[in-house]
């Protein structure tokens, strides 16, 4: 058998996949042959987006354990899914990497990314695998909505107050650590997680759409300054936040000493940290109450409102108040 | 703006899309946000799949054109939804390149994806940009089906007739002058055409699912040899093919000269070469004569029969027979 086939054929027994053998709801033709073909209800919409995730961009083939490589390309496309408020329901997986890791490093990448699909709720329904110098990595999610129900990010009105789930910065802090080589002790474990591993909130997306909460919604991928920015351009507004409300990371004491010479300022990191995938949400006043309701509450953030004034403020825990640039992650920023 | 903004912005203005502006039917939220929405109607099915264009794999930026990277991109792409009988819709986009190409090369690399777009009726609903040290191309396609009618590898029985579009070889061709250097000279830029902007058959492929007139079907991508044995192996049955019976590339007699010493066999070509997206399909005898009605039939070519017994049978012009090796293109395979 062509190589090729023979590692779809592999990639299918791993991930939870619809194929000819293994149909899922929905799918009348699943991954095998030229395209899937899937059969929608009517009664909901799709939704869909892709997202490259490349050695040396994205990940260090060497630095990041190859599961989490699997694992996190498919939470950080599915992340686009939740963040619109729809259930994640299918992916294909565009695949291309050296033939020297289609072993041991291959079968890893899968199983990671066997979890998070399973994680996730997701099923591998085609994709594409090719042979090439440096790692690559494209994911298509597909996910369903009840018609009309898609929160986007042009819904913020002036005096909606803006949430974001979680801590923001930890993926930052877990990314420090590989860069430094502090992977080895057992005590930045958990710090890691979040950079490796991260956590998607796909009930909540889901929660706050169907139950019409949150006026607008995107996730926090390059930055809560960046994604922020593109927010309030969208809904053409502007935003007031306060430094004292921002979820930063807590760090332990018993990993302060080793962290120092890495100089972190939770604050910058909460602020221009990216790879969080937390969701950013605005509510409008009469909805706060039933957000109460909402899955993790325990765990969202009030950390400003919107304004009409189409500025970024950043009102500081000494009465201060800034501009708040845009400084999240950007590919193409001149270093 | 972020420039990985702009550099999106630069693309929908270029390439015909649905975005919040530009709104397309059964598209409820275009290009722009997190992800796309699509409202399906509830009567057609869906067809979707991916495929990966990648430097130094598929194509090499400093000899092919870059309006031939963003045609063929999209072309191949979509030739996987013709080789299931669907109307092709919608693509989303993951580019990675490097800085250095965002300036002319960007721009004739979207223009001649703007131009298979018009072409082949698709419009841009999503993607993701990243700078990246190689050209990474991921294309996402979507097409249209009616219910139940798209066209699988999995139909043909034995005495079905084999057919094919076009000639075959002819990529096979246009890439050896590429990797020769023969590109410069007029009298070899028809012979070129087929490798750099190869010719989807949408028409045909839609007409043939509608119609009910072929048992199974699928592009020619990586070769005959190869193509044929994956629809023999999903229908559970062999071919038995006839040489003289291939649409093989004619060379023409001004270029004779100049091509011989890349001694070309015309026949292996036919065989083995990939890259045509030349539609391979079977035709139950009943249906046969229906067939003369197909979009381009003076095009198409009846090359053999399937059989029962599981083997593919090339026979030669001298009554000869053998058993056709999968020899196209695997990009995995050991030099």
């Amino acid at each position: 058998m062509n190589r090729e086939d023979q590692l779809v054929e592999r990639t299918v027994r791993t991930i939870p996949s619809a194929s000819s053998q293994l149909r899922s709801r929905g799918v009348s033709i699943g991954i095998g042959d030229d395209a899937a073909v899937l059969a929608p209800t009517g009664r909901t919409e799709w939704v869909l987006s892709c997202d490259a995730f490349l050695e040396g961009v994205h990940f260090l083939a060497n630095s990041h354990p190859p599961d989490s490589v699997g694992y996190k390309s498919l939470a950080r496309a599915t992340s686009d899914l939740v963040a619109m408020g729809a259930k994640p329901r299918y992916f294909l997986l565009a695949l291309a990497l050296p033939a020297s890791r289609t072993g041991a490093w291959l079968d890893s990448f899968l199983r990671g990314m066997a979890r998070a699909g399973r994680f996730l709720g997701m099923r591998l329904i085609g994709g594409d695998t090719t042979n090439s110098s440096w790692i690559s990595i494209s994911i298509t999610v597909l996910g369903e909505i009840a018609r009309g129900r898609a929160l986007t990010r042009c819904g913020a009105k002036p005096g909606d107050i803006i949430y974001v789930s979680g801590k923001l910065g930890r993926a930052q802090l877990g990314l420090d650590l590989v860069l430094n080589r502090l992977t080895r002790s057992p005590e930045f474990q958990n710090l890691l997680r979040p950079h490796l591993y991260p956590k998607i909130r796909v009930k909540l997306g889901e929660w706050l759409a169907q139950n019409r909460i949150a006026s607008a919604m995107m996730d926090i991928s390059d930055g809560l300054s960046t994604d922020l920015g593109r927010l309030c351009k969208a809904s053409r507004v502007g935003a007031r936040i306060e430094a004292r409300n921002l979820p930063c990371v807590t760090i332990p004491s018993n990993t302060a000493q080793a962290l120092r010479k890495l100089k972190l300022d939770p604050l910058q990191m909460a602020l221009h940290g990216g790879d969080d995938y937390e969701l950013l949400f605005t509510v409008p006043p009469r909805c706060v109450k039933r957000l109460r309701r909402a899955p993790g509450f325990s765990e969202l953030s009030a950390i400003g409102r919107i304004t009409r004034d189409r500025k970024i403020l950043l009102l500081g825990s000494d009465g201060s108040s800034i501009t708040l640039a845009a400084r999240g992650w950007d590919s193409f920023r001149e270093k």
